[in-house]
């Protein structure tokens, strides 16, 4: 009886240790975990800042009547005038608000409730297609407004609107690197979880 | 001494019972798996078929001299005169084969690689990201020729060139099903790791 207890003790011991390193793991895990989203909440903020603050009032030359000559006219370009950046702005808005309220979480949470520990790792994966996706769209009216299109007639415009394309490059970047760091969490998640188990 | 014996026995009854659980599970697993691998591939097959023979010849009147009346001009539009499109169409070429490769490795490796089933999902949530911006790319532009813009002066071309558009934006739904499936791929495989664990 008396070695059966030794056994018994030998294995709650071993228990114990394992979850103590697990614990430990999750700890260490959670420390750039909590880093990545807080950046990516920043990156977020900043992104949509930049892009709701893009405004440029250029003059350009019009023609009104084709016999007569281009008349100067004050044209002003705004963020919100396109329904892409519109787009752009709310996925960013949504990505932002989530890093805060996941960071919070994480942070609360502390790997005790794997339904959160779950729900999070899923809403990280709707981030990245979230954002990559208003990313995609972002740079390809992007592209078109510094290259133009001949075949659909489209003229660039970022020849006249320079500062107000290059404010909207700035901000398609800084969402870039937001989105590329919640991709991150998530392969970040799914090795960790492959190392696990 | 006997009865420790029962114990250990009973330790490696249970351990090959959960075992035999696993594999179980994981066989019931890597069946689903294996469908959304092989829909996500002729999906994104598909999208790029359909966009690839993309092409449409519309007369437009053109205005050569402001003075004289419009010439009426054969115009064609080509799947591969927007960098978009091409972006769109290798995107779904990689998630084709990708699909491919994937499918046969899972076929191959039957979970007893774990270097294996680690390497596809990261890629799985590659195709993801590269998915869900191409489809991003796609519809802002597809919305563009839709609608037009009158602040950039773009002008809507879907309704000269509406069969080609139409066929456009059913490559871009399919493609959007194949990305949401690879999306659905990388959520399964996150919730079987979080149940496991």
């Amino acid at each position: 009886m008396e070695s059966q207890y030794k056994v018994g003790d030998g294995v709650i011991e071993s228990g114990r240790k394992e979850k103590q390193v697990a614990v430990a793991n999750n700890r260490k895990v959670r420390g750039y975990d909590l880093v990545l989203r807080v950046v990516a909440a920043a990156l977020s903020l900043i992104a949509a800042v930049v892009l709701a603050t893009d405004k440029q009032t250029a003059v350009v030359a019009v023609t009104l009547v084709p016999t007569l000559p281009a008349v100067n006219v004050p044209v002003t370009a705004k963020w919100h005038d396109l329904s892409t950046s519109v787009y752009f702005f709310v996925a960013n808005v949504i990505a932002c608000t989530y890093g805060v309220i996941s960071s919070i979480l994480t942070l609360a949470n502390r790997n005790t409730n794997k339904g959160v520990a779950t729900l999070i790792i899923i809403f990280d994966l709707v981030m990245v297609a979230l954002l990559f996706s208003s990313v995609g769209a972002s740079s390809a009216l992007g592209l078109m407004g510094y290259e133009g299109d001949s075949h659909l007639q489209w003229r660039k415009v970022c020849n006249v609107m320079g500062k107000f394309c290059l404010q909207g490059t700035t901000a398609l970047i800084i969402s870039g690197v937001a989105s590329s760091v919640f991709f991150l969490l998530v392969l970040l998640e799914i090795l960790n979880l492959h190392k696990k188990y």
